[in-house]
């Protein structure tokens, strides 16, 4: 176990803290609730975009940028938006100089200025659908700030599209929730839930919001994208209309989606373990690192580093898609080195010692099981390709039996609560209350309605006793 | 002619506003100064943006990402960073609803919290050399406004290197605007001029400033990258020391260098003409369009357009960073499709009519000659690669062509006054002034000292007569 970090079982704040401090993910920045992203997190972020990216230009989106500065009387214009979003914006009052007549906010998100910017683009029928994706950072200020999961800026990708037809936008709604469960569950190897939000639970302003929750490996959920269907809400507090093929003005339908560096936090706490963090193949930014490795400091740099060289370009160029690196420590001890690229997370380690070069094999170490195997020079890289694949599905496969075993069901509310209190995880319950109810269940337990699962799954309320209620997972959230 | 675009010779500054217009570039936004970067142009950046960003991984730089507030303390930790940023600040004063004890302003730059970060991460030499780079925006109140020119918020990325010695961190200035300089020549197609800026030019807080300098095609300069030499000013308001082998405490050398969105309006005003935009291939993001045309709607849109779509999909396949567009406005009159391409500057169009099927032909057209040729659809492939390439090659001719021909020498500043006043364009003259001359030349002439030349060319300063003095460019600049 790494003493640099706090065993999860004992303190998972601290722990969590301690995986990110270890592999140099991020830090709190000198201003208040801000982080910054250094190098090996934000690499991760890269991946994460590059993926995404090419999943919304597959589906026929553009990218933009729109401006970060919001003018107050834009957040005024759709009230349940206004009402969210207040109590956590930056304001901007001087600029150049003198101060400005009205206020600007750090943008939160951006419907409301990029509702503005659509009312002039769009005229006719024949101008929709308009699909639009901006990557930027957006500012809510944060009392209690945490790396990547709460703080007061942080990147993310919105998604802002208008269509002529309900349906249509609806449509886009769950195509885009879709690309996040696949982007989560195949990139990220995190098993998610999708299904809708309570109506306590919904994005401010919009008709209906779907979400991707997954399990920590805490038993708590994380929020790891959202898609909101926003009616004509925005459409009419900005006048975005047009003109239909019989000629006539119609009000827009728009929808917005988004996934934010939130989803680090959430790859951190699905996969890493005591001895720091650990990422999917498919995500990571180094795939494989390969160490030389002599007690004689110069063998390794001189004799075995070439032939690690040649076996990095080698890899990089055969298997598609794969980046390895050469660590060239060679003043340190072979423990430490290894310790270094454990904690970072890097899925497979290649040591090429002086035995391995004199029996002409390669000892390959896994990150997810800890697993030893000597391999046979010439199948090195076949076997690269293979046991990457196996590491990510391992991955998914254990954090997908962990949310199954956390996974419990409840028919009355003192089940509910004993579950929340005693077994943490996810709750299944029928749910058919109020925002009211939602707030006082909060009060009672901790836990919140994460999500309505999809589908006809109706039954008696847990807490109401009301018919019809559907299927809801519970859980303290992050 | 188009009727929407104002010609250049008539009115420079409403061409180029017409040009982004016509294309879709880019929009004002609801907020002084500031813009919206459509997908149009937003495509183009992307294009840039992956440039640049391969060069920087390649030359061993990792990306990152700092906070966007910036408390004022730190920015008058170094003097001339302070005095030179102020007047342009946008400060937010209030925050989750609180007035803030301590204001903050948005990044103009961001040198001096990342200098305080690498304080706090650089401990030996054993970490140097430190080399990151951020993606981000960025914010200096604008009074006057002009799209890509000068916004308010703009895009940009900004390297800081940290380094043992003042050699090395002198070399990875230089290194960096030669990578500045190739991306703009090779990729861009824009013929920069590389050297040092004069004393008055210099960035707020620099020991020198170098300079890609490119001539728009009105004859005025644009400063397209620049790479500052630090020194170790901020190293000493930042505290950022490192242990060197000896065991005894240096200051770092730092190093800070950029490019913008500006350089879109440099693209956009050194390529395009009075039709509008015109793209370089390598940086296009439509590199070539293709248009299934016949008088009868549906036989271009059920018999020609399967073919097209066909062709385009084998260009985007066999040629490696090629990516094709299918016209589908089978709606509109071709001359209005032409259009609408020609006017978002795509490189080649592709015609696909009924007679050239039956021909067995396509017709290509160049956007940068207007020029007409029917190739033999077995040809069509390498026939687009090269015409392409031809096109590139005949963009960065075009442009240096005009710079040279609008590229005069002065001895006296009479002749300097001369040629700027009636022929603009680039003035070369021996210059060893103060950063008075300098502000009264700019009073007298308009023109301000944009490069000094590299190089051991010396001779007697045309307006204070000493000797030593510097080839120096002098221009109107934007």
């Amino acid at each position: 176990m790494a003493r640099n970090i706090t065993p999860k079982e004992e303190n998972y704040s601290q722990w969590y803290l301690d995986v990110i401090k270890a592999a140099e993910l991020a830090d709190y920045a000198p201003v208040r609730g801000c982080m910054v992203i250094r190098p090996t997190g934000y690499a991760i972020w890269e991946s994460i975009q590059a993926k995404l990216d090419a999943e919304f230009k597959k589906t026929g989106h553009v990218n933009a940028y729109f401006p970060l500065l919001i003018p107050d009387s834009f957040l005024r214009k759709e009230a349940e938006h206004v009402e969210g979003f207040s109590p956590e914006l930056a304001v901007v009052t001087h600029a150049g100089g003198e101060e400005l007549e009205e206020p600007f906010a750090v943008r939160p998100t951006s419907e409301t200025v990029i509702g503005y910017m659509y009312s002039k683009w769009i005229q006719s029928w024949r101008d929709l659908p308009v699909l639009m994706n901006q990557w930027c950072n957006v500012m809510r200020w944060e009392k209690r700030p945490r790396l990547f999961l709460r703080t007061s800026e942080f990147l993310w990708q919105e998604g802002h599209t208008a269509h002529a037809t309900s349906e249509e936008a609806r449509e886009e709604t769950l195509k885009m929730l879709e690309v996040y469960r696949k982007t989560f569950e195949n990139e990220l190897a995190i098993p998610v839930i999708t299904g809708q939000k309570t109506v306590g639970e919904r994005f401010p302003g919009a008709l209906d919001t779907y979400t991707c929750e997954a399990m920590m490996s805490d038993g708590r959920a994380l929020q790891a994208g959202t898609s909101h269907f926003l009616g004509q809400n925005f459409a009419k507090a900005f006048e975005i209309q047009f003109q239909n093929q019989a000629g006539e003005l119609e009000y827009c339908w728009t929808t917005s989606w988004g996934v934010s560096t939130r989803s680090i936090g959430a790859l951190i706490m699905v996969h890493s373990d005591n001895d720091g963090l650990i990422i999917p193949p498919r995500i990571a930014p180094v795939k494989a690192v390969i160490l030389p490795i002599s007690k004689d400091e110069s063998v390794a740099a001189n004799e075995i580093f070439p032939k690690a060289k040649e076996l990095s370009a080698k890899l990089d160029e055969e298997l598609g898609g794969m980046f390895t690196k050469v660590d060239t420590d060679f003043h340190m001890r072979p423990a430490d080195r290894f310790f270094t690229h454990l904690q970072k997370g890097v899925p497979l380690r290649l040591e090429l010692g002086e035995k391995d070069l004199q029996a002409g094999t390669v000892r390959f170490v896994r990150r997810d099981t800890g697993e030893k195997v000597d391999v046979k020079s010439e199948n090195v890289i076949p076997t690269v390709k293979k046991i990457l694949d196996e590491i990510q599905d391992n991955l998914y496969k254990r954090a997908k039996d962990f949310r199954e075993t956390h996974t419990h069901d409840a028919k009355t509310y003192d089940e509910l609560k004993e579950i929340i209190d005693k077994e943490g995880g996810f709750v299944r319950a029928y749910f058919g209350g109020t925002p009211e109810d939602e707030v006082k269940i909060r009060e009672d337990t901790g836990a919140t309605p994460r999500c309505i699962l999809p589908g006809d799954n109706k039954g008696k309320c847990f807490l109401t006793g009301k018919d019809d209620a559907r299927l809801t997972i519970f859980a303290k959230a992050y």
